[in-house]
């Protein structure tokens, strides 16, 4: 844990999750995905598992006009054809435009060079939060070359002080996932200690949970929550369902079926006493 | 219901729909599909757990041929790249040259502008059969706006006078789905109240019954059944299943696992007395 | 059974797979998969099941570099879009160059004229290993038209010949998949009669094999074990796992599921006892 961050009040990351999962179901969230070819089915179950509203509009002329009346986009960039690198520019555009809050998952950036050089481009645009693995993070940060492929190299901590240095000069949020996810905004550090180690034997697991941060900030708007709250609130509910499953599963395949399942009754008034989180300030603003 | 509709008995529809689940299995129907890529593998898991082939030949170049010598063709708008898009318009071409029946589900069509001409181009060039939700189907016709992305907006019921036109307009079947499933084909209107609304909580749960409708259709040819009774055939034994698939599951993931299962044991022999179908015919023709 | 051929012990394989599974889970082997959009996630949650690292890296400019740096390469025709065409062509001349094994799945050749061009163009660039159903085997070597897609019409031992063929005029191990599968490489014929026929009611359940061969490839490099010995232990391992999951299953869909759990689980030192397999050389080399 960095120096700069003294622990505080795990609270109020885990009543906003509560809260916002409740508002979540009662006006389920339009989210765009323009995300990659692997986890289009997996991600779309996820958010419909939940109670969000997912809609996978990723082609040019029509993912733009989409992300203006979307509650919230991610952007996953999985597998980026040309097609989905044009569409993904569009729609972050109308995104920016509008005002919907959108997520950059930059899968296996730093080891590709087609997708390093969006990422660059896209990050630059201020995505409203930016999620990864470590390795992926120290890559975007200019800090690392990358994992092999999808696999984290790094671990979460080697990436705090790379997170933090992106959240602050894109002013984003940047959510690091691992053992223990940490989410940070420059201000505010929140460690998130819930989850399971077969989230890392389902395709998909990580990228679907940047699904569920475009759901939860489209339903966090106006309500006063901030994003590193949202995207807190999202990691804290994905993994709490991750270990209902976890518990009933029999192997990787059983897992997945059983994390939607999970995710379908998961109880917000439960969320609050299965938090195993931390959130720290920083005491100055550092550049 | 609309009042130019009188009830009569349900019988036939029940009774087609277990000929053709045992003439589909003892030859199973070669069902092409071109549709969105969220639902690929759901979709061709679908058709062969019900006894279908299914062949996604879904590139320019191939899927004309295909189309040739397919039993049946679904073309689903949901994710329309450009060459999908140059693949259905090929495919489509070939698939009325040869006599193939094609099936058109017009995803999200109103509310986004390239498959909404995409979808008036396709619907010109007389589908065997339109599905869609109320909201899509309503869109097509031209009386409404289309819903947010996927989701239907509009009830089942509120659709049945577009419809009717759209059925009498372009000499096809038109399937509206909602808790209440419609089938209409100008001269006869026939409702299944069958399925459960765990259906709506997984992706590729209506695309999946498009496939279904292209498979009974490619099954029917030549058997003396209407197209109309095809496709009302494929709805019961899709929402039959689904009704088993309910009873046991714990929430959305285990019941799409289920649906597969059940469909591979659906008893034919049961069907008609599970059915909850009315069907009614058009006193008079009407424009 | 070609006449060719004379039955010898099958300890060889089964003993192999287990040590290739035991090294696969201690160092896991990254596997590209350049695959057909309808069974990318299946493939992936394979790999990862079974202890492989799946990177689905496709697109141009990307999947070059890919193969360079990784243990084993898949290449599927099944949905062979333009970008994936190329793509296939920059992967297959980088681990050429590198020294990459590769597994050519050539699905559907010989019906469909697209990608029947390029499945040529691939296996003359002398793939490790060509995997397919007898149908395409038979296409590939110029004896027979195709399937109907991807169904097999013809039977394991009908192509036999042509798979031999195939090996000496390639250079390459020919795997072709049915009730009993046959692996040949010119040298040496193995037979292995593991494997449920809920396989054939899943899609991807064939295709997820080839990615399997790949990364069984990407760890027998430098072991000593020839790759036809790797492509019979990854069709081993994948088919006795298929046996485990069967008896649990209720129909295709919890197969499929019960599939991943078992790849999980399934145990090295169990597999020499489980295998039902024989192996035979030719006596004398033919042209």
């Amino acid at each position: 844990m960095s120096d700069r961050l003294r622990p505080s009040s795990a609270g109020p990351v885990a009543e906003a999750t509560g809260d916002l999962l409740r508002a979540l179901r009662e006006s389920p969230p339009l989210t765009q995905c323009i995300t990659n070819a692997v986890v289009t089915g997996f991600t779309a179950n996820v958010l419909l598992a939940l109670g969000a509203a997912p809609a996978m509009t990723d082609i040019v002329g029509e993912a733009g006009m989409f992300a203006g009346i979307a509650s919230g986009l991610l952007v996953n960039l999985g597998t980026p054809t040309p097609e989905q690198r044009a569409a993904s520019v569009e729609a972050v555009g109308a995104a920016r435009a509008a005002g919907t809050p959108w997520v950059l998952d930059p899968v296996a950036v730093g080891a590709l060079p087609v997708r390093t050089a969006l990422a660059r481009d896209l990050v630059a645009m201020r995505p409203t939060a930016v999620r990864g693995n470590a390795s992926e993070i120290l890559a975007l940060a200019g800090r690392g070359g990358g994992g092999r492929g999808v696999d984290a190299i790094d671990t979460t901590e080697a990436a705090a002080d790379a997170a933090a240095d992106l959240a602050r000069q894109h002013g984003c949020v940047v959510a690091v996932s691992g053992p223990v996810d940490l989410v940070v905004d420059g201000e505010q550090s929140i460690r998130i200690a819930n989850g399971d180690v077969l989230l890392t034997r389902v395709t998909g697991g990580g990228c679907a949970l940047g699904a569920v941060m475009a759901a939860f900030l489209g339903t966090a708007r106006g309500t006063g929550h901030t994003p590193a709250t949202a995207v807190a609130a999202a990691t804290l509910a994905y993994t709490i369902a991750a270990e209902d499953a976890a518990r009933e599963a029999s192997g990787p395949g059983s897992f997945a079926v059983g994390l939607l399942d999970a995710l379908a009754s998961l109880d917000p008034a439960s969320v609050a006493e299965r938090a195993h989180t931390t959130s720290a300030f920083a005491p100055e603003a550092t550049a």
